[in-house]
């Protein structure tokens, strides 16, 4: 990828929003582009750190694993997004693993020249703190989730979600596998099938392929705050 | 709280570490203290924030509750702990509730004024980029053991915590009750007490009012990370 190419992904990367041509410079010097496989680890937790990654192109799931080999996924990020931030800021060690889940074009930030800039330019101290504050309102919600829910109204809350993201209103595009889904909701695919194929007979979603059409509103926001899926 | 007493505070707060004194003074300028007693709420999930906090005298959980009232704990913190910073720098209500669980005096630090002070000061928000991403941390923790961790695993994770926080060995102080550090597991206070007795039983642990006596290092570590708990 040439000079102009890391710059470009930059310049559109929300943490970098409101910065001057100059502070977009400063960052696409320090940038370093790295290719990961399909499946490829980026990290895994207990590394030490030696910087942070921001999405080019491709898909990247954060993930923690059991002894057993469970797996629960902490996110799902594309282009433009930043992770592995934690151990620039505190501690030394990623807390979670990072994985390729398609061919990725990723950029890393060195920490010790990423901690200098940051100290030169408030607004991109604003902005990490403001990713990071994101960050720890989607960790509250997802361990309400875990703690307080059931798997269909964390089901019916994250379509709800999508929707929001894509903007649309009734129907939604799975980015992610049946089997990512489960993982990310914290459960198994088992389970996450017969929960999609009792709201499809309760005619509160039809499932075509990866697109999920949402038939009622009012229904899934009810699932969503309740928690209970009529028998 | 005379003026003094304020600035005493924020002198031992972790997150003003490192400030010159002319910085603390600032900072002190805009505190205002707030008195609340045992049980009430200091802010509830969804209400427009103005500010953050930091706990002086007392102790504050914070928390989610569900429809039904259950209810899971967040954070217990005590004092020098600052709490409710994420709408200061992303989106504007509070993803949580608090509550003061003992008669407690807190600092309550306005949005604005701290802002300003923050994009002056690159140390402070050096320093509160360090707490958000502690936070961060502690929250792929928490996930973690309500997905992929049993209830007694996450006990003794909590145990082998309080003893590093604590810096003991061989025992640690609760200071909490019962009762929440069953929500801060993710349990109820029925299972909380079979799983104190069985490993008593097990001779893992010896349970003395609020001392737990930790009487197999090894034992536990593995409990910890294994996730089962021996028939």
């Amino acid at each position: 990828m040439p000079m102009q190419t890391i710059r470009q992904i930059l310049s559109i990367t929300p943490l970098f929003k409101g910065l001057t041509p100059d502070q977009i410079d400063d960052i696409t010097n320090i940038a370093v582009e790295r290719k990961y496989r399909r499946g490829e680890s980026i990290f895994m937790e207990g590394d030490e750190a030696d910087g942070f990654y921001i999405v080019g192109d491709g898909q990247v799931k954060i993930f923690k694993t059991s002894l057993e080999g469970k797996e629960q996924i902490l996110h799902i990020y594309g282009p433009g997004k930043p992770f592995g931030e934690v151990p620039v800021f505190s501690g030394s060690q990623f807390p979670a693993n990072a994985l390729a889940l398609v061919a990725s074009r990723i950029l890393f930030l060195p920490r010790k020249a990423f901690v200098d800039l940051i100290s030169r330019h408030p607004s991109l101290s604003m902005n990490m703190l403001g990713e990071l504050s994101m960050r720890l309102r989607e960790f509250t919600v997802q361990i309400e989730n875990l703690s307080l829910k059931e798997v269909p109204s964390r089901l019916a809350s994250y379509l709800i979600y999508l929707a929001r993201e894509q903007g649309t209103d009734d129907r939604v595009t799975l980015d992610i596998s049946k089997g990512q889904l489960a993982s990310l909701l914290g459960t198994i695919p088992e389970t996450l099938s017969r929960i999609f194929a009792k709201m499809t007979t309760q005619a509160l979603i039809r499932v075509d392929g990866k697109q999920i059409h949402l038939l009622d509103a009012v229904g899934l926001e009810d699932l969503a705050a309740a928690g209970k899926l009529a028998e």
